[in-house]
């Protein structure tokens, strides 16, 4: 990498439940360096404050190195987020309550800090250089851990009051039988996630039915089975499995239901889904584009595409710089 | 009334398929004057347009005798409509398509004129001065024939790629097994509206229930059951009619519903409820209370308030006249 000072770089860093990546990005949204460490959630705020610095500190000095300057740190948290305090208010993945972020970074690493939620800011990753480059309107559903979404309108995510806006996983529907972690039930991320495929494969193994993930984990209710994932389902899948074949059809049918209500509601020009359980493809995407049109008016049909997503990591880094960058002009 | 030029005046226009209302609002959103026809909407859109053009000269002839002068015309159709040419593209209950309304109304009354969705006009008149007044974020939500809803954010109404953004009535649901006219089996507006309410009544009548209804409209196949209407269901609630309760309970359960699915992706501080079939009051807004809040998230509950409507006839007049002060100033 070899940078001038004229045109200054953005950190981005996205703090998941399970790695943290930090990358440094130019305006035109390319990412120069990225490095990824394990979160260790259980060790609790400080400690992965003072990773989080350690990691900022490491990418600061490769670009300096290279001849670059650092402008600000953009951070995705999961979980609910106030940018303007810089606060993350509650994530239930990390188990933090009011950890004060964006003061704790600006402090151990001098830059202007800018926090935000995690999928508004893959989701505006996505929509200045990905999946949704060139559209106006993009809605972005990530399929992962949990099912969530954001929406971002002509280069500005949409927030809501509190900041909550694009709660679609927890939307809860009569005809989804399952308790979530939020309380309620129904709530589309129980069943259209990497968790809902395993509990629903579960669910029928445990009603008596016949498929090759018995053979494969042994008896359901044996040490075999906490070992299942969704990408064994989508294997089974694959080899023709009947179980398999029902679950991944249930969950691309419930994935096309709730892109319908949030095009419904937004208006999108393009639907992008991305995350881990994204990769299943077009086993999860074949039924829920036909879902998705099928629920949809008319007049919107024509207007809606349903695009997978392309920075995959990248998302959330080229997100939380350039919001920073963004915020930093305004 | 006694008016200055130096405070200009707009108009603002309600087109609906039942009646048309036309008044002068001011800018601190009082309604001057109003006046209201039938709109025939039978006739087409030229007697429709020349008719609006009369009651509009009617209206500027009452604000220049009060010493006053009109700015610019704002006016809300019923559909698709698309604001920056001011066309309305499709409307089925004028039966219109690619009407060019801003055009045909400034040929007619020479005054600068914004088209918009009535629904939008009439959220934003209750955003800007009605029972929203003083919340940053507005969801309003009219249960009349049909269901609609928009969604204004700090004095901007949301409009989605095509303008289409905020169809909640058409979000289709399993649980509702009635087909739509919009070709969809499942629309919210099936059930929650004035005709849904008595589709629901009917179809429990065929199914043989006992009510009150019978006594009052005779078989459900004679003549008599025609003329039932959404208040009439209501009444029977009230004279504690079983059917008339269940069907009402089972409305504002889905009406609660349709409002939770849309606080989840907008996150509002308030929802407004208005239209005709809101005039059930805690009939409807009991249950629906009840559903919203227990479909929303924990963290969104403090923060939402749901209201009735308080402007009537007037938001739709107020939410064009001023949306068409707005964009004057544009």
């Amino acid at each position: 990498m070899h940078l001038t000072d004229i045109d200054p770089v953005y950190i981005g860093t996205d703090l998941g439940g399970t790695n943290i990546v930090c990358g440094a990005v130019d305006s035109s949204g390319a990412v120069l360096v990225k490095i990824k460490r394990p979160t260790g959630a259980a060790r609790g705020s400080r400690a992965i404050m003072a990773d989080i610095a350690g990691m900022i500190a490491e990418v600061v000095g490769m670009v300096i190195a290279a001849g670059g300057s650092v402008a600000a740190l953009g951070i995705g948290c999961p979980g609910i987020v106030d940018p303007e305090r810089g606060v993350s208010i509650d994530s239930s993945n990390l188990s933090w309550r009011d950890v004060p972020v964006a003061d704790e970074l600006r402090r151990l690493t001098g830059l202007p800090v800018y926090v935000d939620n995690d999928v508004r800011m893959y989701v505006y990753g996505e929509a200045l250089f990905g999946a949704g480059k060139g559209y106006s309107h993009v809605l972005g559903v990530t399929v992962g851990t949990g099912l969530a979404s954001a929406f971002v309108q002509d280069g500005r995510p949409f927030y809501g009051s509190g900041y909550v806006a694009g709660e679609l996983g927890h939307i809860s529907l009569e005809n989804i039988p399952y308790v979530c972690n939020c309380g309620k039930t129904g709530c589309f991320e129980t069943a259209v996630s990497a968790t809902g495929i395993v509990r629903q494969a579960v669910e029928q193994l445990r009603g008596g039915r016949e498929s090759l993930l018995r053979a494969r984990f042994g008896p359901e209710d044996g040490p075999g089975f906490s070992r299942l994932t969704a990408a064994d389902v989508s294997d089974g899948f694959d080899d023709g499995d009947e179980l398999c074949r029902e679950v991944m059809a249930r969950t691309g049918y419930l994935l096309g239901q709730a892109l319908a209500i949030a095009c419904m509601l937004f208006s999108p020009d393009v639907v992008i889904v991305g995350g881990g359980a994204s990769q299943a493809g077009e086993r999860l995407l074949g039924p829920a584009r036909e879902t998705l049109y099928a629920g949809i008016l008319p007049v919107m049909r024509p207007r809606i595409e349903l695009k997978t997503a392309v920075l995959t990591d990248d998302a959330g880094i080229i997100g939380s710089a350039l919001s920073a960058a963004r915020k930093l002009q305004l």
